[in-house]
C-alpha cells in the first residue's frame, strides 16, 4: 500500500487531531466513550465543515470507514497510555498545532482542486484546521480561549499567505506543503509562547 | 392516507422531539414564539444534520411542509395542555428518549438506503437521534450536561450495534426496527435512573 | 457597472452585517485581526447555513470573492472610524436590525427561486437573517440574550407574513421588498423599545 503526499498529510492529521481530541476529553474526566466521541469529533470536524460548504458530498469519513478506524484506534491507544504523559497540556498543545498546520494544507489544496480564488482558498484551509478544536471546545464547554482561537486563525491565514506565496517560486509541490506545515505548527507555538507574556491590551 | 412503518417512525419521532423541544422551552419560561422555535429546532436538527452530512438537499422538511404543521399542532397543544402535566421533567425526559429511539433507527435506514458500511450508518442514526438535542440544548443554554450527552450517544450506539446485530437473524424489517426503538428508549431511563445512584468516578 | 434589486440589497446587508460583527467584536475587545473574522462570519453566516440546507454549493461567498473584499473593506472602515462613533451600542443595533430586514427578504427570495412553499421559505428568510448574529454572539460568547433572539425571530417570520400578504397586491416587485425591509426594521426597533420598558413575565 503506498500512500500520496496528500494522502499522508490526510493520515497525519486526522491521527493529530485524534489525540489531541483524546487529550482534551480526559482533561474534562469524560467515560472512554466519551472520548472516543470528542476524538472523533475534533478529527473530522473541520473537513466536515469544508466538504458540506463545498457540496462534496456525502462528507469524506461517510465514503472511506477506514478514517473512522484511524481515529478509534488511535484514540483508544492514547486512553491507554495516557499514565505515560506526563506534560498533558504540551502534549495537547502540540498535537493541535501540528494538525492545524497539516489540515489547513489540506483544506487549500482541496479548494484549489475546485477553482476557488487564493483568498477564497485560505478561508477554506483556516476552516479545515480550525474547525475541530472549535466544536471540541464548544462540546467540552471549556472556557472560550477566544484568545487562543484568534491564534488558531493568525497561524492559518500566515501559512495559507506563505503557501500562495511559495507557488511564485518553482519549489516541488510537496516541499511547499511541508514548509507551509512546519511554518503554522512553529508560528502557533512562536505566538503561544510570546502572547503568554504580553500584557493584555484593550483597544 | 396510509403510512409506511418508516413514515410513521418520522411522524412519531417528530412529535416525541416536539413535545421535549416545547417542554425544555418552557421551563426556560420563553414566550410562546420562543417555545414553537425551539420544538421546531429539536425536532428537525437531527434529520437536517443528517442530510446536510449525505448532501441530500435541500432538507427534508424544506421539501415536506406537513412535518412542520405537524411540530407547529403539536408544540401548540403542548403549550395548551401544560398545566394539566405535573411531572414536567420526567415527561420531558420520556419524550426526549423516544425521540431518541425513533430517530436514531430513522438515520440508520437513511445510512442503509445510501450504500455507507455499518459503521457509518451507527454513527448516522446517532447524528440524527442526538443533534436536535443537542441544538436544543445549546440554544437554551441549559448547562451542559455532557454526562447526560454520553448517554444519548451510548444509547444510540448500542441500539445501532443492535439493528445490525439482529440483521442476522430473518426477523421482519419491523420487528426489528421496533425492538431497536424500544430498546433506546428503555437503555436511556435505565442508564439514566442507574447513573443518578452511581458515584461521579475519575479516571 | 449597474446592479438589480437583489444585488443592491445583498450588498447592503453585508455592509450592515459587517459593520455590526465588527462592532460586537470591538466591544468585546478583540485583536483587529479577531474583528476581521467576527465581521466575516456574521455577514456569511446567514447565507452559507441557506444554501447549506439548499444544496446550493459551493456556498455563495466561495464563488464571488467580492463579497469577501467588501466584508474586508467595510471592517477595516469601521475599524479606522470607532473613535468618532459615540454611541457604540445603539449603532451596532441599528445595523444589526438593518441586515435583519435585508437578509430576511434574500432568503425568502430564495426560497421563491427554489420552489418553496411560503411557510418555508419564511422559515428560510428567518434562517438568513437572523444565523450571522447567532455565530456571532455564540462566538463572542455573549451572555445568551435569548429574549433578544427572539425579537430576531418575531421580527423576521412576521416581515416574512408581510411579504406574502403584500404579494396577494399588485405591488412592483422592488416596492414589496423594500416594504417589508423597513417593516421588519422599524418593528424590531419598536419590540426592543418596548419590552424594555415591559416587566418580565413568567408563564
Amino acid at each position: 500500500m503506498e500512500f500520496t503526499t496528500t494522502q499522508t498529510i490526510e493520515i497525519l492529521g486526522t491521527i493529530a487531531f485524534a489525540i489531541s481530541g483524546s487529550f482534551a476529553a480526559m482533561q474534562r474526566r469524560l467515560d472512554p466513550f466519551g472520548v472516543l466521541i470528542i476524538a472523533f469529533v475534533t478529527s473530522i470536524g473541520g473537513g466536515t465543515v469544508r466538504d458540506m460548504l463545498l457540496g462534496d458530498t456525502p462528507v469524506k469519513w461517510m465514503r472511506d470507514v477506514n478514517y473512522c478506524l484511524l481515529i478509534l484506534i488511535t484514540s483508544l491507544l492514547t486512553i491507554f497510555f495516557k499514565t505515560h504523559i506526563k506534560k498533558f497540556k504540551i502534549t495537547l498543545f502540540l498535537f493541535d498545532s501540528l494538525g492545524l498546520g497539516l489540515f489547513t494544507v489540506l483544506g487549500i489544496q482541496k479548494g484549489i482542486a475546485f477553482g476557488l480564488s487564493p483568498g477564497i482558498c485560505i478561508a477554506l484551509g483556516t476552516i479545515t484546521g480550525c474547525f475541530g478544536g472549535i466544536i471540541r471546545d464548544t462540546l467540552l464547554n471549556t472556557i472560550p480561549l477566544i484568545f487562543r482561537k484568534e491564534i488558531y486563525a493568525t497561524a492559518c491565514i500566515s501559512g495559507g499567505l506563505l503557501y500562495f506565496a511559495l507557488l511564485q517560486f518553482n519549489l516541488k509541490a510537496d516541499v511547499t506543503k511541508i514548509l507551509v506545515i512546519v511554518f503554522i505548527f512553529a508560528l502557533r507555538i512562536f505566538v503561544v509562547r510570546y502572547k503568554l507574556a504580553l500584557p493584555k491590551f484593550g483597544y
